[in-house]
């Protein structure tokens, strides 16, 4: 006879044994090894909770510190290797797997590992995709997460970092998994609940915050002028002409740019309404000056950013928040929303190929892919028109059956021409190749293929990949915007002018844009504390940011 | 001075005018359709909850019976227009624009009242688009959903039939809206809990239970031989030399067939544990035979099916189930697994051209998309290997730089030459077109498009799209398994035989299949009354299914 509960009388078991370190659910601090000793078993799946904000770091900790004899070959299924902890259990064999998908801050140390065969790589996913995995093939059996406060039924508060816990906590508690919740505190009563309590078996009070990185917060004061001009190239040669009005905008100086140049450059130019009304996007700070003039309708997050809580607070008709003033983020849906009811992607990269396809791994880094590949992807599902998707369909397929024409979302790469330590953004072949030549993976890690990017824009000026009609044309077209790197110095100076001629690349000059009149004081706001004004003292900024 | 909290004021005024008729958050059953008129204003978004499966009927009859003087011109943003009632409100004027994903039932009134511009329609959605859409630009006002009971505080159990419930009240209770939850019961302690109380404000004593649609139930009795035989060809033809193990099989007989098909047939070709282990798929009742036999490993859920809950409640080691023990099943979740976790999407349609696009559209009927547009669809942002889709990949694009090249998921078209009414499967040209003309619309209803098919399974032969390497090979496969309709007649019998020589194509011979063996004792149940059987009594089937 088969048994059909064996993970219900697992799960039982393992309740009861962490049971020993709980009264109710709760559990101190100092037990929380214990009580992850007695409750996870090897070889298990773990999503220790993390991403690229908020970071579930006591259990972290606590992981990093069991008996490698009594629990080894974990298998880790989560969203970011991101504390050193996360890669401390694989030199001490607590782990053996890992399938994640963002490892920005430990792109360094993830690479060296990997060569040295520390870690057994299942695959770098977009985010998207591994909360996908969650729930057919890497269910976790247990779930490390991170909460602002609990009650003493285990209801949870996550407040504004919301972010990946309901997805990682629906994966597994709904598969007879366990999951642990680190709280900053227990409470009688919470604000508001985003997890049901009989969702979650132990909460460990931590006493203290969790750790969030302040990823999205760009300071206008390290703005450089050929970002400004880059931005400047993207609103008048590409929001403008497609009208784009649902968009994410990636990290980065570039995207910074186009945000703090929307309240004067964009106004100017008569685009308010007309573009950037809806994001699916991060609290970004450099986007207050554009809410407060009236440019933005409504933005749903991904997660919050350290510092913005009480201005997100005070403007409930542009962000998502709940019963108790604070934003509700949440990174499934954002993401659905950014790959499904955005359309346009625009962001930064460190190496572009002579076809367009791109990646921030490098020989001896790497970073992982976060949002990227899911929001830099032609959705091939979407069935909803909209004016810009449907411009670059035609300019894609102009001979195409018009009924059976599809859109393109836009994919744009933004950047300069060198970026940082002078590396050339354009190489012949990117690293990645070669990483995963030296990793044997069956896959290169590319971040974004050639065929889901639609521009490419450089200080240089736009390259229109859409309008390319063959495969040198294509290459022409990247190497007409590659600058003084070799591989712009390559270019076939006629064709690139036949391209500019059919308005393939556009320069500076062909919108309009003389580079003399490019200027700091265009943006919006020139420094944090700028931005802390426009916020109306509300943005409060975090320490390492402020000088003032 | 620029307000920020509109929203919330209006939240505050809805409440209270709801508040005339509830006593705390619960209103009398009676009093829906004053509380609705209480609660919505004209213009609102609204979304009426239903799908392919549960019915806030309730809600639909009391909206439907408001007064158009007061509550007219809503926007109706809706997984399913499936009741009456759901055009009801169309032709009284209470309602005039709609977005929605699915519309089965009410596909020929669907039709006539767009013809006949009754509905302004914004567009036909695949249900994670619209998902999408829920949080950028179709944020609903007033969502009206079902569940099974909810407590004197608003938390609500939505018992197996979860589905859209959680995402559409995400996106409208964190957004300012008003959430009205009809239950059929109101008690003191719900079994688990599927929604937090702080996100609803009113719950409807319905006293009885909200429909639900078994949509899912195959009577095996129906399948015919021609079926099986195409059953056949798919597995082995696809499921085997491919390895398929995680995927989504669509609603019909072709597939009910394969499911029947897995303890005898593929059994004995030695497949059990290669194909067919974890699935994002609603609880078919003809999977209980493959289930008992031990081939599935995990099955992933958009909704129950009726009858099937005591089953599921005995195989937690298959399904997600809650600490209630009954089904949890989450439509957004398992859509996004179908989308970038599986790596096949089989299912049925009722028109393809010769380029192999295809459309359950036809000149008077417009059922909508449902999941199929996004689970057959190549998910271009994936990034985790698997053979399969490695595999598929490097049928595609034989000459690409291996590193560089990408997988592609199965997507494959299954049905005879010959549908319902003995209308060819197989047109020069899809209905859809003449549609999207008549209407006007700027997209023709396609539901998966000829480039991402790979495959073409009917009773004479398969057609592997992947293998053509231009338009004419690519019109001569699909024409070389469209039998004796005009397109299949219309073949280059030359060029067909060439693509059989080349593996393109492949006859039931080819593969070693013998149609005279093809017989209906190979269904591991040949009845409704066998998969009872078969699941020791545990599932129930519905009334209309049983004739014993």
């Amino acid at each position: 006879m088969r048994r059909w509960n064996a993970e219900r009388e697992a799960l039982a078991q393992r309740i009861a044994a962490g049971s020993a370190f709980a009264r109710g659910k709760i559990v101190a601090a100092a037990d929380a090894g214990a009580l992850i000793e007695a409750v996870i078993r090897p070889f298990d799946r773990v999503c220790l909770e993390g991403d690229n904000q908020k970071q579930a770091d006591l259990l972290a900790r606590a992981l990093a510190g069991v008996d490698p004899a009594k629990i080894h070959d974990l298998h880790m299924v989560q969203s970011g290797v991101v504390l050193p902890e996360h890669l401390d259990v694989f030199e001490t064999g607590v782990a053996k797997k890992l399938d994640y998908a963002y490892s920005g801050p430990q792109a360094g140390r993830i690479a060296k590992m990997l060569f040295g065969g520390k870690i057994e790589l299942g695959a770098v996913h977009t985010y998207l995709e591994l909360f996908a995995r969650y729930f057919i093939d890497l269910t976790p059996n247990v779930a490390l997460v991170a909460a602002v406060s609990a009650d003493r039924d285990g209801n949870l508060y996550t407040g504004p970092n919301t972010e990946d816990t309901p997805t990682v906590i629906e994966a597994t508690a709904f598969k007879s998994g366990v999951v642990i919740a680190q709280v900053n505190e227990v409470v009688d009563k919470l604000p508001r609940v985003d997890i049901p309590g009989d969702r979650v078996h132990f909460v460990v009070e931590a006493k203290k915050p969790f750790y969030v990185e302040p990823l999205f917060t760009r300071d206008p004061g390290a703005i450089t002028e050929t970002q400004i001009l880059t931005a400047m190239l993207a609103i008048k040669g590409i929001y403008e002409p497609y009208g784009v009005k649902r968009l994410n905008h990636g990290i980065g100086f570039n995207t910074a740019a186009i945000e703090l140049l929307l309240p004067t450059f964009a106004e100017r130019l008569g685009l308010k309404g007309k573009i950037c009304t809806r994001f699916a996007l991060n609290p970004h700070p450099t986007l207050i000056p554009a809410i407060e003039s009236g440019w933005v309708e409504q933005i749903h997050c991904f997660g919050s950013e350290v510092g913005m809580d009480d201005y997100i607070e005070a403007r409930p008709d542009i962000f998502f928040t709940g019963p108790d003033g604070s934003l509700r983020s949440n990174r499934a849906f954002c993401q659905t929303a950014g790959l499904y009811a955005c359309d346009m992607f625009i962001g930064a990269t460190l190496q572009i190929d002579l076809a367009g396809n791109s990646s921030t791994v490098t020989a001896s880094r790497i970073a992982g892919f976060g949002g990227a590949p899911n929001m830099g992807s032609d959705a091939r599902g979407r069935r909803h028109p909209a004016e810009p998707w449907l411009k670059a369909g035609r300019e894609a397929d102009p001979d195409g059956l018009p009924a059976l024409r599809r859109g393109r979302k836009l994919v744009v790469q933004i950047g300069e021409t060198f970026g940082e330590g002078n590396a050339p953004t354009f190489v012949e072949k990117l690293d990645a190749l070669a990483l995963a030549e030296k990793l044997g993976l069956e896959l290169a890690p590319v971040m974004i293929y050639a065929d889901d990017v639609t521009h490419i824009v450089t200080e240089e000026g736009i390259a229109n990949l859409l309008l390319c009609r063959d495969k040198d044309e294509r290459e022409q077209a990247v190497r007409g915007v590659a600058g003084y790197t070799e591989v712009g110095r390559g270019r076939d100076a006629k064709m690139v002018q036949r391209l500019r001629e059919r308005g393939i690349i556009k320069r500076p000059e062909d919108l309009g844009i003389n580079v003399l009149d490019v200027d700091r004081s265009l943006l919006a706001a020139r420094s944090i504390k700028d931005l802390a004004r426009w916020s109306g003292g509300l943005y409060r900024p975090p320490s390492k940011f402020r000088n003032w």
